[in-house]
């Protein structure tokens, strides 16, 4: 029998299985779910025995939630080893929130699967496992595996950076997967193969001892929170872009054919835009698609702005203090610090002798992360996706960080990102669901996978 | 005798019965205080009955604090008659709250009486009383009198507004005295004969639909927060001055003699700055004075600013809405209305298509007031000034509101402010406190200023 032969004989019984976890509330943000973590967490690592891995729960520090790790080398010391990770920890959830049903109590409805996690994150859990039973059943996997199951993704997320860190002989892999998230509709797969950095600080103008009188005051002494307006409204140019010198100077080109990829097929991002865009008039950086903006350009940005009186009604104040949140995404190759210094800089340039300025709770946060795409498992992933979906998949670079890419780099930089729930899975929200048909087409994507990695 | 013998005389009496107002608890904010409001109202009016007025206590809407009122028209029909405007009420005080003495157990340390109300405004109260008593006793007074003793002035003040729309006879006068607030310094008197008016408004900025990540769409999204200070940034001109178009177009210039005077002796003002304003590097509209800026010229003023995230760490939102309290500081002949038509057009115009602008909780305020140096109030007032503190006044243009007098400039607008208190005096604040030495000298201002004003 085939592996897809064997899926398409128990995909019956796999959908329970999937259920059964599911009913299972391993929500790891709530202390008072611990028990339920564990639970799901021995679940898992009797599912990882009953199909031929060798199962391990790793805690660390001691009573965080653990990881399930599941080991098989039956390909042999000269045969490539793939890493798969999948979270199995949930959000919390409660009916009372607006669900339609029981968030623990998974609800089939024509083609969908409601409850908390069914997207985020075990319909990846549940399709890896399936694979790599499919094909320990049907005569061997032609890779070793190390399925990790982490426990604490939606917390924090300590225990699986500290297993990087201090073993990283236990993590050792040729190929790492991440398999979570969503690709870009049910009919659309895609790849994110880009991830921007971050970093972030608090911008403070200090003016007058106190808030004074603006009646007394008002027209001779410059305002602290229109000097934070002057100064942040120079941080851009009137074309959008960023205005802080240097700021682009190590930023890497994309070369034309990426660029050609990022603006061909954005019909997605083009109808996400004008849905949560009002008015869905186009803003940024000049000569670049929304896709580069959010996925490859560099960005500077106000997260929160504050000063004076904002309560109900009105104090005339002259605000002795204002302040701003101010993040920027990163790309290849922008270095944190370099960024950090370059921004501070430009605004203790721009701040004017009237008042002064701080920058406050500085977070380096990490560089970009760009995955080649010639690279093995992009390439495997890719092949994987159509055959699975019948249709070529969309590369997509991503505004925001998947923070396990940036551990799971330090184990092998040929990783691919394999996700099989879709943006409208209700992941973090009510009525979470994922689509049936998605979580078998995940299951063949995820064989195909590690057939085609194997070569 | 004369009046300032009798004065001389009496003091010690006098200093006395103000300490006896000063324990009465007159809190106006509070209604637990409300049966002290009025103890304090019928001991005034027993006082005035004592000296010879004839006291009414006028409450309008019944059940607010009562207006005390003394009538005298002694001095007949052809003389004038002068309305001395001072209020009773006073702010909470706890020596919890870091006072020094109990504030309302009138404590006498040097030459200062500490407790709440002795500098705002019960030293007003008492000089007026005195005086009207000091020339009744005497040979009688050149005017006719009428005290009016506010009893809500620190709770909206709604009575006074009623008494002059709805019985403008009762209030009728050729002459209004408004007897509160301070002068510049114990040693230099001074006369505020100028009062700015003010608008003021919410700007709020529209973005998307609700608060995005700035992961996902920062770069491609026009952030609210950005575009609010970007157009805060363009109300101002870079030299200080407000960049609204016509906005200064009605403002009354101020002619040569004026602006010398208020260029000269501003000791005052720059030892204040130097205290508040730090850096103490000034700002404001180029070619004038801090005196000129903050009491004749206009003003655009940021009183509160905020937008997204401002709580502790960091959210990576990419807000959905900012906003910005407005006020505009007025002076003559600046139109309120016009000035809103002026600055919300202004804004419409800056507002970017990426963004919607909507200006809301519009308030028309109130026009500017400018008394002229030359009226007869003013006139006696610095004659009075002169003859009790041995020194000329200071003329000032006050940059705040005095809301009374726009009630009183309906009666007449031959009219003064007449302060007894100094600035340092704790008004509003723990410590309160009067000076003996300036009860004295406030109540020989206002005999002389009694007698100047019938000549
Ligand atoms: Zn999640
Ligand atoms: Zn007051």
């Amino acid at each position: 029998m085939t592996p897809i032969d064997y899926i398409n004989d128990n995909f019956d019984r796999i959908k329970e299985d999937y259920k059964e976890l599911l009913a299972i509330p391993s929500i790891s943000t709530d202390p008072a779910y611990a028990h339920d973590v564990l639970r799901a967490a021995n679940w898992l690592a009797a599912k990882m025995r009953e199909i031929g891995l060798m199962p391990e729960l790793i805690a660390m520090p001691e009573g965080r939630h653990p990881v399930v790790m599941g080991t098989w080398d039956g390909a042999g010391p000269d045969a490539k080893t793939v890493l798969i990770y999948c979270h199995y920890d949930v959000q919390p959830a409660s009916i009372e929130d607006g669900w339609h049903t029981e968030p623990f109590t998974p609800t089939e409805v024509g083609d969908r699967i409601y409850a908390r996690g069914a997207t985020d994150s075990k319909i990846h859990v549940m399709a890896n496992l399936s694979a790599v039973e499919a094909l320990l059943a049907n005569g061997g996997c032609p890779v070793n595996i190390k399925l990790v199951f982490e426990g604490e993704e939606e917390s924090g997320g300590e225990t699986i950076s500290a297993l990087v860190d201090q073993h990283p002989e236990r993590m050792r892999a040729d190929i790492c997967v991440i398999s979570d998230g969503s690709i870009l509709a049910p009919e659309q797969p895609s790849i994110i193969y880009g991830l921007r950095g971050i970093v972030t600080m608090e911008l403070h103008i200090d003016g007058p001892q106190a808030d004074l009188h603006s009646g007394h005051w008002g027209g001779a002494v410059h305002n602290p929170a229109q000097a934070l307006a002057e100064i942040i409204a120079k941080l851009h140019n009137d074309d959008g872009s960023v205005a802080v010198p240097g700021f682009y100077d190590d930023v890497r080109a994309l070369d034309d054919s990426e660029r050609e990829a990022m603006r061909a097929n954005t019909d997605w991002l083009a109808e996400e835009y004008g849905t949560l865009v009002n008015p869905p008039t186009e803003w940024g950086e000049p000569g670049y698609s929304i896709h580069e903006r959010t996925g490859a350009r560099p960005t500077l940005e106000i997260n929160g702005i504050s000063g004076g009186y904002t309560g109900a009604g009105f104090k005339t104040v002259l605000p002795s203090h204002a302040m701003a949140k101010i993040s920027c995404r990163l790309v290849p190759d922008q270095d944190p610090e370099d960024i950090i210094r370059k921004v501070s800089g430009y605004i203790a340039q721009l701040t004017p002798p009237t008042v002064r300025s701080r920058i406050t709770d500085l977070d380096y946060g990490r560089p970009a992360l760009l995955l080649a795409r010639e690279g093995s498992a992009i390439q495997a992933a890719a092949a994987a996706y159509e055959t699975a979906w019948g249709k070529p998949v969309i590369f997509e670079r991503a505004g925001g960080s998947v923070p396990i890419a940036y551990d799971l780099e330090k184990i092998s930089q040929d990783m691919a990102l394999l996700s099989f729930s879709y943006k409208g899975g209700g992941a973090h929200s009510i009525n979470e669901h994922a689509l049936v048909p998605m979580l078998y087409k995940g299951i063949i994507t995820a064989i195909t996978f590690l057939q085609a990695i194997a070569e």
